[in-house]
């Protein structure tokens, strides 16, 4: 299997069982066996790790990975993980299923979490190749609660000015647009 | 072993393999190894689930518990978790250590999860017991990269209009404030 097709599905697997953690209602014999079984495949993983945290590393194919990230990272079972998509014009969008590992008000996806989404995918419409743009600053207005399950997060650029990129964008679930956004991020000098 | 203490016990484990999962340098075979044994024990506690999320749940101590919370729940791995401490002049503070998980750009926290984090804290200034506020509006500036390791988030109300909360608050780190927000939390009718 190629190493990247195997980290995905092992992070799917972890991604799984962070589910069932919570959802669990087994008893307390199989909780502690489940328990090893987990312990044990952390110590397998664990032989060697690399320092601190993933970074952005170089892939084989020369193109940038950020595996790692918090929101798109496919070695990272926080991470739905989100898959970003460019348009000609500009601008991105995400089809995303939020499970109860997102959860906050119940049933309800986390406002953080919702912020968590749009932050990224207002930032992507700022992004250069290798060159990801920081919020600056960003400013959410809640209409609607997000049910969990299927979200879209989409954003487009209103307008740049030098460094700064102008992004709006919105979460949207059957029930509507559910939060909007609008931010500001920074394309930082090139070093 | 208590439940709480058996959950924490496993939840503890599998936010450690989130992290390696994310770190891992080891070969093929141990890692085709680890993911079969974090299937089994996903399969472990599957055996009968708590349909769709986990909600908010009433403890045997009458108090609710809200166990899945993707910023507070004891259950949820992709939860630091934070313990929010609630000071007698209403503001509320938590300190939390953020690792390889929750990275956007190379060593520093994704700016989105200073936005989950920055909601929760705020919110929970509105919180009432067992109605939790949700959010209307929040807004965040971004003044320096939030590094990876120990984060401080704090939050006060800054006035209260009705049902609505005016809450302000920040993230800092060793470098010092990093992320400043605000934000409009409503209390819902009582149902």
């Amino acid at each position: 299997m190629h190493p990247e097709a195997l980290y995905v599905s092992l992070t799917d697997s972890v991604r799984r069982l962070v589910d069932v953690t919570i959802r669990s209602q087994s008893n307390t014999d199989r909780i502690a066996s489940a328990k090893a079984k987990i312990d044990a495949a952390a110590d397998e993983l664990s032989e060697t790790l690399i320092p601190g945290s993933f970074g952005v590393q170089q892939g084989s194919d020369g193109r940038p990975r950020a595996w790692g990230n918090a929101v798109i990272g496919l070695r990272n079972a926080l991470a739905p993980p989100l898959v970003v998509h460019h348009e000609a014009d500009g601008s991105v969008w995400a089809d995303v299923t939020l499970g109860a590992a997102y959860e906050g008000p119940p049933g309800h996806v986390h406002g953080g979490i919702c912020a968590l989404l749009l932050d990224h995918v207002l930032g992507a419409t700022a992004h250069k190749p290798g060159r990801p743009a920081v919020t600056g600053t960003l400013t959410l207005r809640y209409e609607l609660g997000t049910r969990l399950g299927d979200v879209r997060a989409e954003a487009h650029v209103d307008r740049v000015d030098g460094a700064k990129t102008y992004a709006v964008g919105h979460l949207s679930t059957a029930d509507g647009v559910t939060v909007r956004a609008e931010g500001v991020f920074i394309q930082p000098r090139v070093r």
